[in-house]
């Protein structure tokens, strides 16, 4: 099996994704939240780059039940239902509900991967249930989101989880961004908190009071979903 | 002191150097060339894209001793004066010559610089002399230039080198990338044969029957020159 990593969304080229099996992986916290919610029951997500692309989306999904969802610098949108803590996105809130999210870099991510066999949601919440799921596939591109248009560690250490996992159970062929990412993932693997402690994006959320936010996304495989994009939604194609 | 590394040629954007000490590492081989001709007394390397412009250029360098450099697919250009083999530039064949280079990855990355304040080219051969000239600089971006527009290890760790250096004098800020780099450069990084054993590019070479100059290129701190970029050149501004 051939795994792949591609650093950050701006990075992805279609002669890197094309009929392959991708991995969107925005640790903190767009695939967090995605994974909790439709662990918590939501109908489906439907990922957009800009507020007014959600407003829109809503208007055009009349007959559903809706919520506007998203960050921009960490923050809940202004007339927005909920942000991006994915703790807000309780079974009492999103259970059949179809949520409408934008995020500065998650969704960016997922807006360029049209030519993709398949497009899977990948964070350390949902480990077992990915690694479990590409045990049956044949390839995999790792996308890792980034932050800003640049490299993210969290997303880049989830991706050097997953490529672990795989190696346990099949032979994995590996790029040179693979291998380098895996040598530095194996000092502090057994602790995430301290191998990411000097992560740009994780101290930022930090400061701006979203440290329980950061605790619960860096749990590893709590929930046994795997979310898939179909069309223009993301959704769970078994019951969680 | 601020250190940035971008990741592959193609990924140079403005915004990352704009104003900033860059420093174009291509190990295995065009840093490699460079700094071993212009320690053997070459007067300047003239870096260009393609072959044609290569032709051309020499056209337009009349008065100078010309000498055509550089590979595809690892192999010497048909007509050409030497090819990508560093120890093939010796001072016998170069002292006092004008070398236009064409390379695969390293002339490509060198050709999307513009914007930057100073470029210097870096390599394990000269990083002592590299990291003493940053020592009086107050940033740097270090530009991996990678193989065929993806990642390459033995660039990457290159660069780890240089932070690690670096910050044995003097304060660092470091990106995410850099701390990714510098934590999978850790274990082997007293045996680079060990440590880039699985690059892509190093196995091709060696495949290649190109053996020997990786050896040559993984050597530390052999030459003690600094090759700089002036204008459409690149020579060395002290005597080596």
């Amino acid at each position: 099996m051939k795994i792949d990593v591609i650093p950050y969304a701006s990075a992805i080229r279609s002669d890197l994704i094309k009929n392959r099996n991708v991995v969107v992986i925005d640790v903190l916290r767009a695939s967090s939240v995605m994974v909790t919610a439709l662990a918590n029951g939501a109908k489906a997500f439907i990922p957009v780059r800009t507020v007014e692309e959600a407003n829109q989306k809503a208007l055009e999904c009349a007959g559903e039940e809706i919520l506007l969802c998203g960050e921009r610098d960490t923050k809940i949108i202004d007339g927005f239902h909920l942000g991006n803590s994915p703790q807000s996105y309780t079974r009492e809130k999103v259970e059949g509900k179809t949520l409408i999210l934008t995020t500065s870099n998650g969704t960016q991510a997922l807006n360029r991967l049209q030519d993709a066999k398949e497009i899977f949601i990948g964070s350390f919440l949902n480990m077992n249930a990915l690694v479990n799921r590409f045990l049956e596939l044949d390839n995999a591109v790792l996308v890792c989101s980034g932050t800003n248009n640049n490299f993210s560690m969290d997303d880049a250490m989830c991706a050097a989880l997953f490529m672990e996992e795989v190696m346990r159970h099949k032979n994995v062929t590996l790029s040179d961004f693979s291998i380098t990412l895996l040598k530095a993932f194996q000092k502090d693997k057994g602790n995430l908190e301290i191998l990411l402690k000097d992560c740009y994006h994780l101290n930022l959320l930090k400061r701006n009071g979203f440290g329980e936010d950061v605790a619960y996304c860096l749990q590893k495989s709590t929930l046994n979903i795997v979310p898939q994009m179909k069309k223009d939604r993301i959704l769970c194609t078994e019951n969680p």
